[in-house]
């Protein structure tokens, strides 16, 4: 299905009177308000293909209806999400789950949403029904160099595909280490791997990026050969220029100070982009924003201080992507939250005043360093989001508005209540 | 030194009519606006003596100047918080290090400042100069009856100089615990700490309360006898009516759902109160709200449910205290941006809308209860909370009048330089 | 398949000169060898049905061969695995994983490899395929009550088998919580799930136990209604003599002093058991002993300590269960590697000098109180360990000889290699 | 005091006997124990200086008796633990704390207790009474360059002090970072440091080595400039290759991979040493092996190696020091367990049969691997460390020795029961 502009129009002029008035509010208090909606206009999230479904743990799913069952699908789901925020204009798809056959066609129906091809995803954490050597040791670290190969060939694989779609980067999470000590010898795992991605990035097509992934456990329990943001440095920098470090927000040590390592990371000239989500515990993969908002925009903070200072674009020279799991919610909602929770706190980062603040660290004075970043953080900036939506032809309410089309039920009558979308 | 109301008042006119404007856009927001000014105004959080020094850590500390070096200047300096934000309205020592020697008088001078005394606290993890015998291995847990008779005495004699100043209520903090396995029996540790405990609580008055406080490590490394919200309830069902469980928020392993901690003890009647601060690693004893302000708001969110539910006086029925460190910044200008933090988490959850939220639950629309909560959050109350003091004859911005007078100056000349205040 | 006792035998032939200069030596070192053995013998340690099959994370699952297809095989391989060690002579089923069709053909099977049934095992945290109403949202806690209901239902219908099989406890395992801060109303979660244990707890016979286990995190990853020993025990006390609380290992939040839980749990007559497992990060569940094996020592060593001021009977009086996942490993041999680790740890705390420890702590001798516990976990009970194994007719190295009569291999052979026992 | 040789053998006559029984059936187990024995005689672990008086927290400290109060003194400690154990032969001295005034008297003295001078250390955690500027807001980090100077001429005058004594390298940790987000910027607090670092870098003489210390956090609770494997990795890089990263056991998140990070800075040649110590929760700074002794044995299983495929020399090439606390300990009882404790978990790393334990992980023989390395730990190696000792004239007991001597009661009366030595 698709949403209609007219719709969304309508949908919005009953929500006009407030928000207009909200918006001068904010335009009072924030000084560099119309350069802050300009910048929320031009910023897109990549949804990745495996992430329009309801998601699980190892002790169950629950699905929900109406779930996408084909890239088609994934791709109109895509689509349905950012014609509601405007904000959701790219799709990362994951091989082999979504093998494009016609790589033409998928193209242009991504075209037709709006759509483009964010960075391809390969699997080498899980064995296909019709592979011939088996992951369960890991992939690019394996003894074996068979089974090594076997897993270069499928990243080569995915690369031409994406190629095909337009995309520009290759991710590269690796679920490779083990699960009890003595199991693994770390060096081998480490010159395996880096082999493995050296023959990798040797294919990697001029323009594009390698990015590099890392994890502090789960699948393993005992190690990861991509751990941390130490090892995949180590990797990036070896293999040359292309590669770089992605932060998966999930991924870290209880209590890791996350916008450190991203400034450092922004330092070196290697960080890649982000994965985001949110959580409490481990790699809980919950809704961005919705445990830790304070961090989400200290991440932000250091975002987007690194690129101002490097002259990156903000829209464009890093990678953006939500990679969420939506156990108890319907995944849709869920994305539209997570763009909004990443909105805001991109939209309070760039509200700092940045030389306000290095004076107060010039001077140590944490006090108002403190006030700075809380006062930007306490800010309601909810109606400069909601008007870089409007002006882009988005909804004012995205899930207001999803509600009301009733777009879920519409779903399940066209799809089914039974379908399960491909994904974790 | 003493604020004049005068100079408050002028300098609030200077920023009163940004103030009105943000107010009257609040209140449009926020329909029971009135009536959380109003909860404000009433709201006091009590200042803990050892909290007004510069702290420190193992590793060194780095005083500041103009440190309160008697009780007499103590209670000034919470004086002198009061004048500023009117949320500050009591005091609570900590015996041995502010023994009031004259306590009419010291009670008169509170009075002067517009103070009360909250909470008396015992101090049986260091030993004193002049004491007989030691706590190296514990206090109300030790092996040795003597000691722990010590350690009894000494808590009733905290709860005399108490009954004087017209506290209700005695904190036990226990540091009490090991450092190695095979050190203490647990089972005995916990035998004994009762017995010792019984004998504190028998000598209660009829209208006090004790808090037992519990805390997961540090300064011992290995357990520690009152280790948890579940071993601290153990503890205050055994002793009676009287004892209740207090929440110090940097006492807990990581990751742990405090607010949901705070939702069972309120259901068993138990809940004593509140140590505030934030923390990102361990018991950092960070500035409320600096790291984690989603879960201070989480947490009053469950406060004010359960209160509500239970029919409590918000201001009168917890204790609530500030209880942090101040390493690198004025500790009055710290507990002034601690109070603040406090009072938006509170004006926040005042504001939600229950009702919705109790509906959202019985649909399991998750989608919506978070909505709602993250709404409140959100919302900017710093209008709210500025109102409340103003009404209350406080200064719209505390920090900003208190640097516009030079306070920490004035001080560091009537007191030197080179004072240090009892405490850590 | 069976083993056949004479081949174990001639196997420890080969094994026996070294093993018994090693016993002879062992017992030059530890004075109450030989009634250390006799408790090794009488110690037996059940097998979850579900166990028995390769297990996985929510990214896959890597299957090996011959895993258990019916609950017959279930039973043949702890058969298999009792006629190795002489150590796990019972099972412990999961409803409705494992429903016997015929408890009496069942039962006999059982006896056949001299296997017992313990603790039967609810399940309500997925959803099977017939099942009328999803506990998507919770079971015993959930907001709508013709949920809890079934859920109740379910629990009494897991009691009915496990009266016909000989059980005598019921495991509830809730996952039962929130993932997200407002989706429930703490209290009511409590109250709904205390309401439906009690209906379940008035279901069980006379002579059982109702085993309240509990979580931190996972599958939820805001909230777990029953979350740690504090509310386990809560529910535990407000339900009555026969509910008690069951420790996962892996169930707790990160550093949790373990052995101290179970030390108060004792104290206050509620320990139900272990779940034994090790981990490094989260709920890992990776083989007991293969991660923090000093650990697995000092909770041994409070067991033994509790269990003897009690007067109880090591081997019946608690529940002793292990509950690993095999995601890397061949599940039968990693189960031996569990077993023989827990054992260990049972002998070294068996060998304590209680007397001296319980001296040195009451002179807070610190240094010759770890040293006790350091000389018992230092000493090699390897021998004392294989010499219970070969008096009760098993094998001196149960690994050794599994894998020269090509267990694995054999069980391929005859149940396929494409099997895939239901599990986690 | 000094401790006699003919004493000392008395002493181990008494012990002989069993000890040789012991040993002869070590020697049956371990093939390689003569190689074992004498890898250990040749190992020394330094001391540092600071850790031979009674340590504590923020919360206070509970002074033993008898601390050295003077650099001679604490040289006639390690003096005592060198003639107890032979494995103490050196020590590592901090600056300020233990400033030689006669650098030739305090070589003799050192020389004449057979003990070399390890790293120096230089303290910028703390402000010194006389010091011109505060470290309060950081040292070689400071946004003051006048601070950083004075930083950096601090540890150039440690090199000095350090080429007197004959020390070979110069350990540099840094307490710098923040308190509060907002506080500093990452990069130019990072790009200070370093600048910094460079400078003192310049002042190594050609065979020294400068040791990067990283720590998570503490003193600092938001950031720590230097506060990771990567961090430290980071700056050793760019400082050039006298500059190595030096690994604290307890200066990492909760659950790191310690051996892992080990593994990979050998590989990359740039691994500098150790502190050992152990932690259940955050930087405990207790007793080596006092908690996980697993994991101790797992770290020196990749450092053996690791040292091996380099060619290293195990005793000279990396540097090997505790660093614990003793806060209920008398501490030289503490640092005798902790050498005991590092001298078994090298013992049992170099049991281990690398050439099996490499044909089980080309095999993915997980069970297989895992049996190998639990065999080693489970392997009692005391026989050999105490007979390593006995050949270098060591007590076969050293804290047996050390009580029947009554040093401690000898120190305290020579040196006072109220000294109290300089350190944390």
């Amino acid at each position: 299905m698709k949403l209609n502009k007219e719709d969304i129009q309508e949908y919005n002029e009953g929500l006009l009177e407030f928000h207009q008035e909200k918006l001068a509010f904010t335009k009072k208090e924030v000084t560099n308000a119309e350069a802050i909606i300009q910048k929320l206009v031009d910023f897109q999230i990549a949804i990745p293909s495996w992430a329009l479904g309801t998601g699980g743990t190892r002790f169950g799913r629950f699905s929900g209806g109406g779930e996408p069952a084909t890239l088609e699908q994934k791709i109109e789901d895509v689509g349905l999400l950012h014609a509601l925020n405007q904000a959701s204009g790219a799709i990362s798809l994951h091989i082999p789950w979504d093998i494009p056959k016609d790589a033409a066609a998928i193209k242009a129906l991504a075209d037709e949403h709006g759509l483009v091809f964010d960075a391809v995803n390969s699997n080498t954490f899980q064995d296909q029904a019709d592979q011939e050597l088996s992951y369960k040791f890991g992939s690019l670290q394996h003894t074996d160099p068979a089974v090594r190969q076997q897993a270069v060939d499928h990243n080569i694989e995915v690369i031409k595909h994406g190629i095909e779609l337009g995309s520009k980067s290759l991710t590269v999470w690796l679920s490779d280490g083990s699960c009890f000590p003595g199991q693994i010898n770390f060096k081998k795992a480490f010159e395996n791997t880096l082999e493995s991605l050296q023959k990798i990035y040797a294919e990697l097509p001029e323009d594009w990026k390698m990015f590099v992934e890392y994890k502090a456990f789960e699948p393993n329990f005992y190690s990861m050969t991509v751990g941390d943001w130490g090892q995949s440095l180590l990797f990036a920098n070896k293999l040359g220029p292309k590669a770089k470090t992605l932060v998966d927000l999930g991924h870290h040590l209880p209590n890791a100070n996350i916008e450190q390592i991203v400034s450092l990371l922004m330092m070196e000239g290697k960080l890649a982009g982000f994965h985001f989500n949110d959580s409490k515990y481990a790699d809980d993969d919950l809704t961005a924003g919705a445990i830790k908002p304070y961090q989400l925009f200290l991440i932000f903070n250091e975002l987007v201080a690194g690129m101002d200072a490097a002259g990156m674009n903000h829209a464009k020279d890093l990678g953006w992507m939500i990679d969420a799991s939506h156990n108890v919610k319907d995944p849709l909602e869920d994305l539209l939250q997570s763009v909004e929770a990443i909105m805001l706190a991109y939209a309070q980062a760039l509200s700092v005043d940045k030389e306000a603040l290095e004076n107060a660290r010039e001077d140590n004075d944490v006090v108002v360093a403190q006030n700075i970043l809380q006062n930007a953080f306490r800010t309601d900036m909810r109606a400069l989001v909601a008007e870089a939506r409007l002006r882009a032809g988005g909804a004012l309410n995205p899930i207001g508005f999803y509600r009301k089309m009733d777009v879920r039920d519409k779903l399940i009558r066209e799809r089914g209540s039974k379908t399960v979308a491909t994904g974790l």
